[in-house]
């Protein structure tokens, strides 16, 4: 961790109630919402959160789960043709030469430090959490969708400890996302932490 | 539902994952959390979102549930004078003068009407979810602090419905939380647009 030399960096649509997808892995609610005359408020503000065509551009490696991965076959095209696409999972079959399949987060990390990585997009419920109970996610933006769905895939997952943001940016599109990025404040590892830190024991 | 002569409204503040406290009731991280040296950017609006000085005096009644209540004796002075407390609990002791306690939701509803409500302050998880899943809440405020923790108690619970929303206010608060209140659109109850919609049964 204390080596690493790339910044990782989430980049994601959210329901109000945390979801990334319905159950099914639909995202209809955050890519085609029905309008039902819904006249959001324009919002202005200073500071814009970091938006996808600022974001996309400045990253090299994709770190996405089996899930996220899936979604993206059912796309017309595939999107990510000038980024290293990593895939994390124990079961995917490793036959797609667009992308490198990891069997583990070590392998995955083994990777981006040969790929010489320096901006990571994280992307996937299951992966984003894995990274930040690492301490390997710097930077979050999130696009919050103004819809509860009720179910689904969630964002975070538990963790045991807490981790801390600074708000560098918040604004609302006129659809009424509100889209926040947020510094991620590092973490000293616990385990380094209790070894040194106290001269008594 | 139709003859609701009152406005449900929410005015909660949750972490970045969507607690409303930790697992113990905690809410440490809200109220009381670690400067760190953030410096958490300003971000100005035009259309804040509504604050606690404005909300607290349009509403005359409240409806919380166990939890929450029990988390407000906690407190040095009862908060609540001016207002009409309805707590929404199969199991607490009605002893307390200070609040009604309501077995139902059916029975939180009667009293609501019996007293006349106008502005009722929905509070905590538990009946924010039974409010929003009846269609009871017209407002939702909602302040987001820049943190995750991992696990707690959820603001949002599962429902089988998508609840659409209208952004009408964001801001940002020095402390780096970030305020918006929406206005939900409301649905029309399930049963009976399908009694009658189509002609053809």
């Amino acid at each position: 961790m204390t080596n690493r030399t790339w910044q990782g960096r989430v980049f994601i649509g959210v329901s109000l109630d945390g979801y990334i997808a319905r159950p099914d892995g639909g995202i209809d609610w955050l890519t085609d919402p029905p309008a039902l005359g819904r006249d959001h408020q324009e919002v202005a503000s200073t500071e814009p959160a970091i938006e996808w065509e600022t974001f996309y551009p400045e990253v090299g490696h994709l770190v996405m789960g089996r899930g996220t991965y899936e979604k993206v076959l059912t796309f017309d095209d595939w999107p990510y043709r000038d980024k290293q696409v990593i895939v994390l999972s124990t079961t995917l079959a490793d036959t797609d030469d667009r992308v490198r399949v990891a069997r583990s987060l070590t392998e995955a990390l083994d990777r981006l430090e040969a790929g010489r990585a320096s901006q990571v997009y994280v992307d996937g419920g299951r992966v984003v959490q894995a990274f930040l109970a690492a301490g390997l996610v710097d930077e979050i933006t999130i696009g919050t969708a103004p819809v509860l769905i009720g179910a689904g895939r969630p964002l975070f997952g538990n963790m045991d400890h807490d981790v801390h943001l600074e708000l560098r940016a918040s604004h609302v599109s006129a659809s009424g996302m509100v889209h926040t990025t947020y510094r991620v404040v590092p973490t000293p590892p616990v385990a380094s932490t209790s070894v040194g830190a106290s001269g008594d024991a």
